[in-house]
């Protein structure tokens, strides 16, 4: 068993390795290998290739199992992958991400960090006497746009806080959709449903429908109490209405996650938006934590363990995104 | 229908009246009612007493419900009440007690924020690149120690995070006990069990047994990782070994919402603890906000309207603590 690790994975190769019970014979090679026919050598005949990017020029070298240690596969050619190989992928980040999203809304209604700074030995006896009553999750509303994996699991969560759950999903039908929803409407439903919304959660892909899909009208149908939260991709969201829609108060605020520029890496330094969202009190600007996390790693290398144990005994595989077997072109 | 309210409570007569579908007779009444009888004639014939203490030394004005806007009996002298009255109590502060220990323990895992405060457009690239992955709840123990209703309310929500439920209470048997607990042990078998929990909250009531029951051994029992929550009462814990845990980083951290002196009111100003917490970057210090919120009051009157319907109506009362047609002493 010829096991080979492209660029961060290569990091890993230990949480693969541990959960194996027999001996594979290991390669790291750096991140170029992705794109560069310079290292195919060390590739050819592998069983399996853990990489989240492969492209090729000319003849791929050859191995059986491309096993990606992430969820997106838009680095992928799948034209450019030898005959025969299967592509499978790895989740597990919808639980941090669940977990980073129930946070702030009980950030928004508890504000944890404000009663702290309000604290010390000698303000306590007023602090104390003055207290103003807080908010509640337990019987509001949260609008999860994109019911996959992760507003699935968003919504598990919301539901044991006694929230209200309505989907937008494009699989919703006569008001329902399969998984922890109340209620689930098309993303054509959207603007009738926001106005009853306490908080707004951005799970879905980004793509040609939800590139720059929420904007001024979004915002303006939202209540001015409501909040916010993108974990999805900054660019589903009008940066510039975004702006005025915290900077002018017409909702209560926005978590922010994910950014509408990325450095490249190497030193390079650029501004998150156009905008300086960091200044203005209602935005609560987080640099992409939501799904970094330990626990991450460990749940996806031993997915991936167990998927090369899988192919090892001639067992079917989890997650396959592509089946060799069946197709030579992306699926 | 005659509704006589004392103190605080008197300023929520509109969340009664407005949940009533007939006309009722409201007093209000100064706190001062609550131990003197200068105000009896007016509460002499009332239907309902709304309030959370009565003492009196001589004869009672005659009342037939006296019902506490709290979950606390200890204001109330049971033997001074007019004969025949029944006492009913109000709970409803489980969910917001939740919700906040539930954020301690995402706060603890995620450190949103730490994460805002070290965003900036000038930082945001590296502050991104030099991410450092962060803990989960998801896979946890918490050990939950007191499982009335406060407990099994922090139970349902952290089980719904993926988090193992080892509940302490005195109805533990052979291992289980009703309610959302993956196990449950007696408050005997408390120090083994805390070595194996990465949060401990305290969610039981201050008595004789409770008092000064976590001290040095349950701190040296748990591990160096572990955290503990309070949202029971300070006197549970030993003040000068909560200090020295935290200060000697014997245990991680603690979230810390109640005190060991409170104000009385009329600008006393005492200070919470004889220890300077608020200094110890570990001890997470909040005035005693856990069950504070808007949505508390709004469900603890309408269960009171609700008592009152049921009164008028001669159907069985909810939530009676001492009743007064088969017992004329303390239940």
């Amino acid at each position: 068993m010829k096991i080979v690790m492209i660029g961060e994975a290569a990091t890993h190769r230990d949480e693969i390795a541990d959960q194996l019970d027999f001996k594979a014979e290991f390669a790291a090679l750096p991140r170029e290998a992705h794109e560069s026919d310079a290292w195919d050598r060390q590739i050819d005949g592998a069983d399996v290739l853990v990489a989240m990017r492969f492209q090729r020029r000319g003849a791929p070298p050859r191995f059986r199992l491309l096993h990606a240690p992430g969820a997106g596969l838009d680095g992928i050619d799948f034209a450019a992958l030898p005959p025969g190989c299967t592509v499978c992928n790895v989740f597990e980040h919808e639980i941090p991400m669940a977990e980073y999203t129930l946070a702030c809304m009980l950030d928004h209604e508890i504000g944890l960090g404000a009663a702290r700074a309000s604290f010390d030995n000698r303000r306590w006896s007023q602090s104390y006497l003055e207290r103003k009553p807080r908010g509640e999750l337990n019987g509001k509303t949260v609008v999860v746009i994109g019911f996959g994996r992760i507003g699935q699991a968003v919504a598990a969560r919301a539901r044991a806080f006694g929230l209200e759950v309505v989907a937008i999903s494009s699989r919703a039908m006569d008001g329902k959709v399969e998984g922890p929803a109340d209620r689930a409407f098309t993303p054509r439903q959207l603007n009738e449903v926001l106005p009853h919304a306490d908080y707004v959660v951005l799970c879905c892909p980004l793509n040609d429908a939800t590139r720059d899909s929420f904007g001024a009208p979004q915002f303006s149908a939202m209540s001015r109490d409501a909040v916010l939260i993108n974990i999805a991709r900054a660019a589903i969201v009008n940066e510039q209405a975004l702006y005025s829609a915290l900077s002018d108060q017409r909702i209560a605020g926005a978590y922010l996650d994910v950014w509408y520029r990325y450095p490249a890496g190497g030193g390079e330094a650029v501004p998150p938006s156009f905008y300086d969202f960091a200044a203005l009190p209602n935005a609560f600007c987080t640099p992409h934590i939501s799904g970094w996390t330990q626990g991450l790693f460990a749940r996806r290398y031993a997915f991936i363990a167990g998927n090369i144990t899988r192919q090892r005994n001639g067992e079917p595989l989890l997650n396959v995104v592509h089946d060799g077997r069946q197709a030579t072109s992306r699926p």
